[in-house]
């Protein structure tokens, strides 16, 4: 691995470079082909593109309740122990995450809050085949599950053996209530805009690759998306205390997901760098997947070497990594230094794969910078919010001149109007007389 | 208005049909290239669009303190206490939005919660002319503040004139940082990727018109961004124990906007139905804006008779409007009954401007059917969470089979030993000899 040692300035720099971004127009226009297909064409180009992309050819979109319960009753056991485990401790962490209705009463003649509500529908988009990962479904299902969400769906790519029973046993544990095999952009599409057979949705969720990134990007306004999920990255902060062996292990656990995978130390340690440094490139030798951790650490990975805490601190944020381990001496203090990451691992025994299956937090994180702006994946993401109010005649009547002249400074007479014919003597004469009733008021 | 009195199943096709969207290519490929001059030539880029698209020539892009305070101190005396109510509303109600951090503390040797954390740096955008709203201001500058937001940027239109005094006023009175006189896709682009003169932003909020909308969708993952906004609508509910002459100015209200507004009345009464359109005729006729208003309820705006109330709600949580009214007798206990809205105005007194400056919660809503899934503009808005955990040796040690099973199922060794190795002794033995740490341990 590279190691810099350079003014936190040009580090700041080099960190900037390494998160640009490009939109591809080529692959922009090929969606926007599809979804419009789709949306003409329904059922019917789901399974042309299913031909043509996956070299499948479907019948039944949905896939039968039967074969997801073969599926689940096929899991290994001690598969289906570890999926449980993982279930019961990212429920108790995200049962945390519930949002509450709230009213505020103080001022008489004022009632105003504002009501949490569930979505109505959500999908979950799960890769096809290596990285259809049963860990991310319980990670989609079970926040949308938890918020009250009813229905629960999931597209997963057709493959030619059919639907893996591991995706589809964990999409029963996670309480999924319906499964299409239908991928890519296709799926996207028919989640946006539903299908003979697929129903719209109000939200879609999880990764993908460029295609159903694109798409998610373009149905953006039809439906809530959660992310724009770009390459994944580590980045640990650690001081001579930490253990370089570990250290290691955790940079290629993060490197062994992707050629364009980020892992990043930033240390004030020489020695642990040294040390780190080595131990990569011992490790990474004996890895199965080291033909793309290997390009992972040579291309887009670094150790930077900088003095002072906070500085490390500074750079980090700058980075803001979507797994943030800190192994330094009493970790949590420093958990006010942290502004940009998406989750957090402290001390020498969270290892950043405790939050991929069982820690409890979800792994859906952001990720390229976005942690900037964006949360993990979360209960909050399956509800929205509604305000309400209402004013006692009196309440208004305080309030009615304020109204009218900021209504009446943005030329919206209407408004002011809408208002002041609340105190209007004759509209309160108004009576129902049938006869009479077209044309009789006010003249 | 037309009056509609169809089966339900009718009905909500109407409403379907009122709701469908598109996409303009045209405007999608100018704005790519907006943001793409932006990112290459920076203020320079700035300037010569605000020549072409704004007929202005300007210098400085960011407006003077001098400027700010003058158009304040300026600000007619009822104009001013207006803003104040205003903002005094808006802060007591958006306090109660505030998100805590929490930490789950239930398991010996097992620390895990989420850190709540302010955005660091938020751009509004504020249209130019008369769409110049100073209420919108207010409604996106103080729950960016209440939130921690410490630096609230906000670019706007130049005008041949200088920017509106009002605009700056309330842009002060909000807590606004800096102001920056630059409008359209290329502001979208600068708040986005920053420039010499306008620095990035980590969200970008508020209304526009559809380059601006196309933009904020396109930067979309560079940055946040609240939502698309569209056309406006407000749905009302009414029995007979209404007023026809309020319901016809607050239909009114909101139709005077924009051409492509929508006023929807869903009522179980027909004599009221009857008195509403004869009332929004006649109330028309005197209105400033008749000729938007004219258009929006004409050809977007249906009075629709139900005569169930359960019937009633089904159709309007369709309609997802931006703003309900309820106007049936113990309006607030119908809430359970309302899905989709964005906020509520309950009983005779709350009509909908109340909303729009005075009330408390927000008037940036989700417009065109997004309140399906989104929600108002609120303090939630301009933070993000990071989760964090720290797991004892022990702890880690009751999990670490379950993590290596999962790990291995999904094809990810790297993971899998970044736990184990926790638990080798070798590894555990690691001594930093600076002369021997190449390559010395575990050989």
């Amino acid at each position: 691995m590279k190691i810099y040692r350079e003014p936190l300035a040009t580090m700041l720099d080099l960190v900037n470079k390494y998160t640009a971004q490009t939109v591809d127009i080529d692959i922009e226009q090929q969606v926007r082909t599809i979804i419009e297909t789709v949306m003409a064409e329904g059922d019917e180009a789901l399974r042309k593109y299913s031909h043509q992309f996956d070299g499948v050819a479907v019948e039944a979109l949905e896939v039968s309740k039967a074969e997801i319960e073969d599926a689940y009753n096929q899991l290994p056991a001690e598969l289906l122990k570890a999926l449980e485990v993982a279930k019961a401790n990212i429920e108790a962490f995200h049962k945390r995450e519930i949002d509450q209705s709230f009213i505020d009463l103080d001022t008489t003649g004022i009632l105003r809050g504002q009501k949490v509500t569930p979505l109505k529908r959500v999908g979950i988009y799960v890769p096809g085949g290596t990285a259809a990962y049963p860990s991310t479904i319980l990670m989609c299902a079970l926040p949308a599950k938890i918020a009250g969400v009813k229905e629960v769906i999931m597209v997963t790519p057709p493959q030619k053996e059919g639907i893996a029973p591991i995706v589809l046993g964990a999409a029963k544990l996670a309480g999924v209530d319906a499964v299409y095999q239908v991928g890519g952009a296709q799926a996207v599409a028919a989640l946006a805009y539903g299908t003979e057979s697929i129903p719209k949705v109000d939200k879609i969720v999880g990764p993908g690759n460029i295609y159903v990134a694109t798409a998610k990007r373009q149905v953006f306004g039809q439906v809530s998306i959660d992310m724009i999920a770009g390459p994944s990255e580590i980045g640990i902060l650690a001081d001579e205390t930490a253990n370089p062996v570990h250290i290691a292990a955790d940079l290629l656990s993060q490197a062994e997901h992707d050629k364009r995978a980020r892992s990043i130390l930033i240390t004030n340690s020489e020695v642990l760098a040294n040390a780190v440094a080595t131990e990569v490139e011992r490790q990474l030798n004996e890895l199965p997947r080291k033909e793309i951790a290997k390009v992972a650490i040579e291309e887009r990975s670094f150790i930077a070497i900088i003095d002072s805490i906070e500085d490390m601190f500074t750079l980090m944020n700058e980075v803001a990594p979507e797994h943030l381990e800190i192994q330094l001496t009493n970790a949590v203090e420093y958990m006010s230094l942290v502004e940009n990451a998406g989750s957090v691992f402290l001390g020498p025994y969270t290892a950043e794969p405790v939050g991929d299956y069982m820690g409890g937090p979800n792994h859906v994180l952001p990720t390229s910078g976005t942690a900037r702006f964006s949360s993990p994946l979360g209960v909050y993401d399956f509800v929205k919010r509604t305000s309400f109010m209402q004013f006692s005649k009196a309440r208004l009547q305080e309030l009615a001149p304020h109204i009218a002249v900021l209504a009446r400074t943005e030329g919206l007479e209407g408004h002011a109007r809408s208002i002041e014919i609340r105190f209007d003597e004759k509209a309160d004469q108004f009576t129902f007389d049938n006869e009479e009733v077209n044309g009789l008021y006010g003249h």
